[in-house]
């Protein structure tokens, strides 16, 4: 066993936040507040960027019961967040701030660029021959990062689009006469995880969502209008749900901004338009009433909707960093291992960061259908046992009125 | 006390659906089951344009107890429902069904356009000597009705509101270095009731929203871009609540979409795009990043931010309409009246169909702030008993965090 690595502890939330994201620094706190060689508990205000240019450092080594009990239940990230990428010069800024603060255990709660950020700042350790313990603390609702069945954020934003879908589909039907068409505009950038998750309420083949489009595949205009009027003979309305990130069969954004303004600090162009581009195409091309409704941060942000196996497996990643940084574990992510499916169980697990750092994991094949517009029984099966306690019992149509 | 009549009951939904609909509906099925001068209890599929084009009548008379109890837990109307103006000649078609269901009691569960319909068959009616109670169930999320102090549904929209602020509030203050300026698009076609709503959850001057413009007022680009420039400085981020039906100092609707395809049948224009519209704005002329939210149906369909005293109002007024029909009442839309605020408490009354028909109640003057750009606090006073339990204990900053 390593030496016991005696000294403070400093905490950062990064990237987008998530519903569950303080559950993490939740699981953080109370299991370092156990460990005698962990002295001072400090958070990062707005992460990396707000500890280089402000060094705003916020201790939590003596926080309240009940503030922690409120944390937990508080969506979006408390500590405030960044999307900052260091430059060269700035890593040993960064690190002569952690010197100074006898930093020994540094953890970072985020994604994929979070997890570079804390890789690079591990190596820089290393390199200096100064003692640091770094852990990635995953979280993201996009559910991309690699190694890790899923990670913590995802199954509330599932949620949410799932109960949203259900919610915005009975709309849907009830106003099928004034409205047929109506697309929900989904988060995922990259990914169609989020996006996939709106069909976990869907109970018969009439019911919404009708078509579900992921970026894993290019997006084919006529094919989706195909689609769209298939459904609307079919079935007399349409829901539509479609992933901000959708890019056509040269690999261009179909709705993106692509202004220098809109370009964030790792080069990821702003997305969003989707929704408005694909009631432009059915209003123009099937002349039918389209309307978009685009939820946006509600989807990160939604405690009302909240997973509560999501927030216990947020909570669990951050106790376990601690308790992996403390044996003498170094330069890992801490990942969930699903054990069993059938009865939902999960372990924890790590991974390297470096094989996390920067990486994106899709949708495999076998969760889309062969048209290219839904999703198949393999994710359902994957995504259900994320989503928590059963979803509501509505009633779908006036043929249930019985 | 007049004659007994005796005959079936027909109720609809129409207009936009809300949480709280379905329950409206269940507290009619649940009375007139007890009286038994009301031999059938039929809904309308689709409202009046189901009923005249598709002859759509679904038998509601025997509900089994849980069915009633998944329908009172059921966001969106059901039954379907329509925003169609009957034309002079299909008054009578619609009239000649009722005659031949033999229709003495029919409920129509709406908004002002909604109350129009009933009146005119109500008129009808007694202009043919046909024995039929007409009477009008209130309900819009808009709150637009008058005579009433406000609508079954506006509760629930005002909750679901005041939760997703608060919510997107945390998030944009976490983000305030990437994205520091965030717009909410809500719904409330002429009327700023459910933008105001946005206000409820903040407890300090820094926390969001900071900034609401209702179509009350007129729009000016320049003040909006001071106000959100000033935000900035001062608090460092901003987030703006905006109606889709904000209007310039001409009267035009600053985003409307005025093609053909988009106007409905009571001449509405279909709104959105003040979102989008004034993220271009900010991002144009202050050359900082904005971006938008555009939650659409989910503030009227959202079962899981329903307000309990909403729910339980919704109910009541449908109870109401039958027990005042079958006490020979005729031509009204049951109302809600405020006895007292401070311990809140609400009884019901009547006002005439031809006094709401078409009509909208505004915000008044004392609601909104003298620059246009929030709202009053007797304007809080007036809604917070309306949202029923108490809004989420959230951490709103670290400076909470001791």
């Amino acid at each position: 066993m390593k030496d016991k690595l005696k000294g403070n502890l400093l905490v950062g939330q990064s990237g987008g936040p998530s519903a569950v994201i303080n559950a993490s620094l939740c699981g953080i706190i109370e299991e370092a507040s156990k460990h005698s060689q962990i002295e001072q508990i400090y958070g990062m205000g707005y992460g990396i960027e707000g500890l280089l240019h402000k060094n705003l450092m916020i201790n939590l080594t003596n926080l309240s019961p009940s503030v922690i009990k409120r944390l937990y239940h508080t969506p979006s990230s408390i500590l405030g967040t960044c999307r900052y990428k260091l430059k060269e010069d700035e890593y040993e800024k960064v690190f002569d701030i952690l010197k100074a603060h006898n930093i020994r255990y540094l953890f970072y709660i985020g994604g994929g660029d979070s997890m570079s950020t804390a890789h690079k700042i591990d190596e820089l350790a290393r390199g200096n021959g100064y003692p640091l313990r770094v852990m990635g603390v995953p979280k993201t609702i996009d559910n991309d990062l690699p190694l890790t069945d899923h990670s913590p954020g995802y199954g509330s934003a599932a949620r949410f689009n799932a109960i949203l879908t259900m919610e915005t589909g009975l709309d849907g039907r009830a106003m099928q006469f004034p409205e047929p068409v109506k697309i929900i505009e989904t988060m995922g950038r990259n990914t169609g995880w989020v996006t996939a998750a709106a069909c976990l309420g869907k109970r018969k083949e009439e019911d919404a969502p009708h078509l579900i489009y992921v970026p894993e595949r290019p997006f084919i205009v006529d094919k989706f209008l195909s689609d769209v009027e298939n459904t609307y003979r079919r079935v007399g309305w349409v829901l539509v749900v479609a992933c901000e990130g959708l890019k056509d069969t040269s690999g261009e954004l179909i709705a993106a901004d692509k202004r220098e303004l809109n370009i964030d600090a790792f080069g990821h162009p702003e997305l969003g338009g989707v929704g408005e581009y694909l009631t432009e195409l059915v209003k123009d091309n099937l002349k039918i009433k389209a309307r978009y409704d685009k939820p946006g941060t509600a989807q990160r942000a939604s405690m009302t909707c909240v997973s509560k196996v999501d927030l216990e497996e947020a909570y669990l990643v951050g106790k376990v960093a601690v308790q992996q940084a403390v044996k003498g574990e170094d330069g890992y992510m801490v990942t969930l291992v699903r054990e069993s499916t059938d009865e939902y169980k999960c372990s924890t697990g790590l991974a390297k960061l470096e094989e996390v750092a920067g990486k994106e994991k899709y949708l495999p094949d076998e969760f889309i259908n062969d048209e290219a517009n839904f999703v198949t029984d393999k994710y359902k099966q994957y995504a259900l046992p994320l989503i928590g306690e059963p979803l509501p019992d509505y009633l779908f149509s006036f043929e249930e009125l019985k």
